[in-house]
């Protein structure tokens, strides 16, 4: 029920935190959803329990999410439910055809989630920052993918150029539909962006993103 | 390696114990893929959460396990390896056919798994029991299952009859699959049946687990 998002209890919080809150619970949602599908791509059982660890972990962090929603009167499925479309978009275009492939999608969604929770965490107010630094904090588990990575692209220079170009459209699509969020829900874009002196616009925060982006496929051997 | 089971390290531990360890990571492992398969299968938003969460647990449960395989020197691929076709045979051969299925065998199987670790833990020295428990203590997630099981059965009760033979079908392919563990790892046959008095035998034992599985199919209304 929308309205609820305009009510979000008694204290004054912006009506954006309900919102972010939602739109991270799904994303983390639809994330361990892939990651234990792409998890089953392994060529073996360590590959399996590397990434299945990882979606279990983004389970955790939809369980934080939710009880932040259920503690300001919400339902969890009636706030996450509006995100779905735009998350599934995403994912829908960013299928791994394989397992270097999932690997790669693995490190780099992970990065950019924690990057996003990193630059979204100092725009909010003290109480909501501290949830999305604790679920932020748990999110570091992919040395097993960039040992792997390293390995593949050692056996395989070849691999090098199609990772390449697939770690761009990761992070293409990942802003793509970052800016449909923010241009379909005023609250969010007015929290993030206009709240905090902290922030200076949305312009740099997704050149930040692109920076550490960069960073992460140079760990990968790629770009 | 064989040889590691052999040698659990500076304390003088019974070398079912980390066998016992193993079986029961693989299986946490197994359980996790399966329920996160499944709960694609899942209606709706609501289902796709609950079934999803009670996967992630199983995770959990599997990283704590293998922390003590790890503790005991060993490599988690390695110890687990072995236990990979008795699991998948009992996931191949109960492989749920509708969302229906999906629900019965998320909350047969993890009442089993729960009754298993509670009769096991009774038959554990004091460390591995307090391991085994503390898994244990997790496990409880189930009542969306319920109420879902218990409003498909009013709406169609022609689900009942089978429903109930698939839930009969659930126990008797992991008693089956018990069996075949115990019949070829002797370590554990005695670990769990010869150490201890209080456990009264390997009849008795599989007999408590059908008491209690007849009580869970009546909390589901079948049976």
């Amino acid at each position: 029920m929308s309205d609820q998002l305009q009510d979000p209890g008694t204290t004054a919080e912006h009506p954006g935190v309900a919102a972010l809150f939602a739109v991270l619970a799904y994303g983390e949602l639809a994330a361990f959803e892939r990651l234990a599908r792409e998890a089953e791509m392994s060529p073996d059982l360590r590959g399996r329990i590397a990434i299945g660890s990882m979606a279990a972990a983004q389970m955790r962090h939809f369980d934080d999410l939710a009880a932040e929603l259920a503690a300001r009167g919400l339902d969890v499925v009636e706030a996450t439910a509006p995100f779905e479309p735009v998350i599934s978009r995403y994912h829908a275009r960013t299928t791994p055809r394989n397992w270097n492939e999932a690997l790669v999608k693995a490190y780099i969604g992970n990065g950019l989630a924690a990057d996003f929770y990193s630059e979204v965490a100092r725009a909010l107010p003290a109480g909501p920052g501290a949830v999305v630094s604790e679920v932020l904090s748990d999110t570091e588990r992919s040395g097993f993918v960039v040992d792997r990575i390293r390995e593949a692209l050692a056996t395989n220079p070849a691999l090098r150029s199609p990772l390449t170009l697939w770690g761009r459209r990761l992070l293409s699509e990942a802003i793509t539909q970052a800016q449909e969020v923010l241009a379909t829900r005023d609250e969010l874009a007015a929290l993030l962006f206009e709240a905090s002196a902290d922030l200076p616009g949305v312009t740099q925060f997704f050149e930040s993103l692109q920076t550490r982006h960069a960073e992460r496929m140079a760990t990968l051997g790629l770009g």
